[in-house]
């Protein structure tokens, strides 16, 4: 594409490296800019370098923060003897959107792939091993990806803190809610079924 | 959505008053911005600032500029005595990346549209008339959409310019090149019939 602006030329490179946005999504981004006043795009451009620059990662669960810990990690309101285990601060996002968690996290960073060369000194596992040593921990639920991965990575978890009597739980796998039987998966199926629940522990949407 | 860090919840939403881009797809491009280092975010942020302070408008015929003239007016090799009217801005780079034309461009900002608002006076006409009256112009070619409001702008910038002997021209509408003819709409094939070309005229791609 040829744009007769070396600055709108630029601008819509810088756009095009973000994922999922091409070179005329890009230039669509950013005409939209042009025509608007000139404060919007100085509060976007700012908003994002001062993010970068500025942001932290808590020092206890490597969640997202504005200071040295994060906000969950200081909300005094919340069970902190309880650790949600999750792969990256998306989950944390996505979870505390439910709003059904009121416990902390623990950011991982990934979860435990040889093949792709992240082994468990890679992940923020040692930090966590700490917490459960020396915080009052009661429970840890595991919130990763129901894949060989993930199964790993709880797997060698559990046995680096099976000298404390600790309640270790995953977040419940099965049938969405909703979810109608014919539409299934037969992994998901077989699993749910394998996994069975007593009646009175069902709890409906 | 919970964010647990102001700053990423401002860059968020900054993102998220883009065009087509929502909440998650902000989130998406936030997230992938951390995980990049600094300068990755410091050169969107600042390509996005410096655009839009810096960029000038042609003083002749309004298209972006880097400087008080564009590259296009400025280029000695294109036909300067040719003008391409068209509406706005990315008319002027799609035209452009066909390679196909090389004269000069006037971008009017809109089509005259009285149920919008928008009359000649709000649109870029008088500099293009004057531009007709005192520069060598040959021939006008109108590239705007082939609907009333884009007729109503040819016909009104048309009675403006009579005084001058002048090429006046619109790009060929019909069945796109490499379109079947049971896909195209009605309107376009009874306008391509109207408009029937001799076949010596004919270019095919």
């Amino acid at each position: 594409m040829q744009f007769s602006s070396i600055l709108v030329e630029q601008a819509v490179s810088e756009f095009a490296k973000l994922p999922g946005i091409g070179k005329k999504t890009a230039l669509r981004l950013v005409l939209h800019l042009l025509k608007q006043q000139e404060p919007a795009a100085k509060d976007l451009g700012e908003a994002i370098i001062k993010m970068r620059n500025e942001i932290k990662f808590c020092q206890r669960c490597h969640n997202i923060a504005d200071g040295d810990i994060c906000s969950i990690c200081a909300n005094s309101m919340r069970r902190q003897d309880m650790i949600c285990v999750v792969e990256n601060i998306r989950d944390v996002i996505t979870i505390e959107s439910t709003q059904q968690y009121h416990g902390t996290y623990h950011v991982l960073g990934g979860v435990i792939s040889p093949l792709d060369g992240i082994g468990p000194e890679q992940l923020n596992i040692d930090s966590l091993v700490n917490r459960i040593t020396n915080e009052q921990v009661q429970e840890i639920v595991f919130a990763l990806s129901p894949n060989i991965q993930g199964d790993t990575t709880i797997y060698y978890i559990q046995k680096k803190v099976t000298q404390r009597p600790l309640r270790i739980t995953t977040i419940a796998r099965g049938i969405s809610f909703g979810g109608e039987l014919e539409y299934a998966d037969e992994m998901t199926l077989a699993r749910s079924i394998a996994n069975r629940q007593p009646v009175e522990n069902y709890v409906s949407g």
